[in-house]
């Protein structure tokens, strides 16, 4: 993904020259697992389509889910000093620049998905997707879940909608965004359910590995273990946590079979290496 | 406008009920001037559109600078209790919401904007104006200029660039969106430049105020003064800074004549209002 990794600092170097800009980039820069971009990539190639159509969404997408982790960490928030190893961003500068950068992100998320005015109806689908999964009916609704509603619950069925808002909205959003590239807006969705279903197995693997890892090992802070959030593993037990998300995982598979057009033998690996995933 | 205030609303109504939602609607219903949507229609109007066609992207625009008046008012901002004579988002919930508010109208902004399928490329293009002016490139970069360059400037100039981004922008984008909508593309780039304009001429407006009104009669803690910001009345002092703010708002007028196909009568009326308001 090197390819990728050039082209999201080459958005970065658009802009005029700041402060926040370089506090945008520090974020954006610090080697994520590009998991977004990688989905919506995959599942172009499944309908056969170019790679490079889907540039500036793949962009958008992991500009928006480090905008989240940027505010996520922010003292009001989860207050986490540390993220991939490095400084979080409020530590590295301060935290009205983190502030900034977390809404210059967002911003810049959406003036990138609107530019192809060439391909406009595709563009405004993928810009209103975007918007949708990461909003107040999306991912900014389950940051707030996660911050009311599940602190001190033993349903697991709360934890389970703080995972769909808080991590399975932006997952299915790089699906969705796909097939509407790939003309397939039938599909959408279907992807959109997909994506769900990867996302709270993506989260409790995220909370088995909190457990098990060492926190160098897992590039941050244990912040939810420290801040006595409810997780899928404290209420399930390590065992029946496992056995959920690999049951996930695999419906993820045999599902994305399911889609006509589509090649799901690439989507198939990349699942399969984010549930082998060791951070 | 009492339309305008229930259409806001109806916005919000449409979203799932949370803590955030609250957050959301306790901002943006709070009362303000409304100035960017009147702006937006004031301009649709002199081009002889219908006024409705403005709806959604006056919606966005105000949630957009709710969204900033709520993350500017922060404590790690300007730390300000007071806005609209009424409690700020973070101190009637807490810092946390505030955020998460904050990020939740800018989102909502862009997935409002981005709605109206039957006519993509003005949608389209309009969001990317509001993107732009509103991102790193423009209002963000204000915010960002404002805490970093001009602390213990004596340069007017550096004061100009930020209001140019941090307030101009903002009033830049109805003036571009409604030529957009009106089908007058060709007008665009010339309503950047007086919104600009504009914006400077409202900004030291707003410094005039801090200095000569009460909190109360202002309706917000004089966070300026109070916070060793530079302004354009310390600059430039105060009879100077009245002249230039004269001086802008009759070049706005004059120039938003020199549009062909416009109606400029209730745009100058509007202009007037603003030049003449007492809050």
């Amino acid at each position: 993904m090197k390819r990728f990794e050039e082209l999201l600092n080459s958005y970065i170097d658009r802009l005029p020259e700041s402060r926040v800009r370089e506090a945008m980039r520090y974020s954006l820069m610090a080697g994520g697992k590009r998991i977004r971009p990688l989905l919506l990539y995959t599942v172009l190639k499944g309908y056969g389509i170019d790679e490079t159509k889907g540039d500036a969404y793949a962009s958008a997408l992991e500009m928006i889910h480090t905008y989240s982790l940027i505010h996520d960490d922010l003292p009001a928030m989860d207050n986490d000093d540390l993220r991939r190893g490095r400084p979080t961003c409020h530590k590295q500068f301060d935290e009205a620049t983190a502030i900034l950068a977390g809404d210059g992100l967002l911003t810049y998320a959406f003036e990138i998905a609107s530019e192809d005015t060439e391909n406009a109806s595709a563009a405004l689908a993928c810009t209103h997707i975007l918007a949708l999964m990461a909003g107040a009916g999306g991912m900014v609704l389950g940051q707030d879940l996660d911050m009311s509603e599940v602190s001190g619950t033993t349903d697991f069925e709360a934890v389970r909608k703080v995972h769909r808002y808080k991590t399975g909205c932006l997952l299915s959003a790089p699906l969705m965004m796909a097939s509407v590239i790939a003309g397939h807006s039938e599909d959408t969705e279907k992807w959109h359910q997909l994506g769900e279903k990867l996302g709270l197995a993506f989260q409790i693997q995220d909370d088995v590995m909190d457990v098990k890892l060492t926190p160098e090992q897992f590039g941050k802070s244990t912040s939810d273990a420290n801040n006595d959030k409810v997780t899928s593993v404290g209420l399930l037990g390590m065992d029946e946590a496992e056995n959920m998300m690999n049951r996930l995982y695999k419906e993820c598979m045999s599902e994305s079979d399911t889609f006509s057009g589509f090649d799901s033998r690439a989507l198939k690996e990349l699942i399969e290496s984010i549930r082998t995933r060791t951070k």
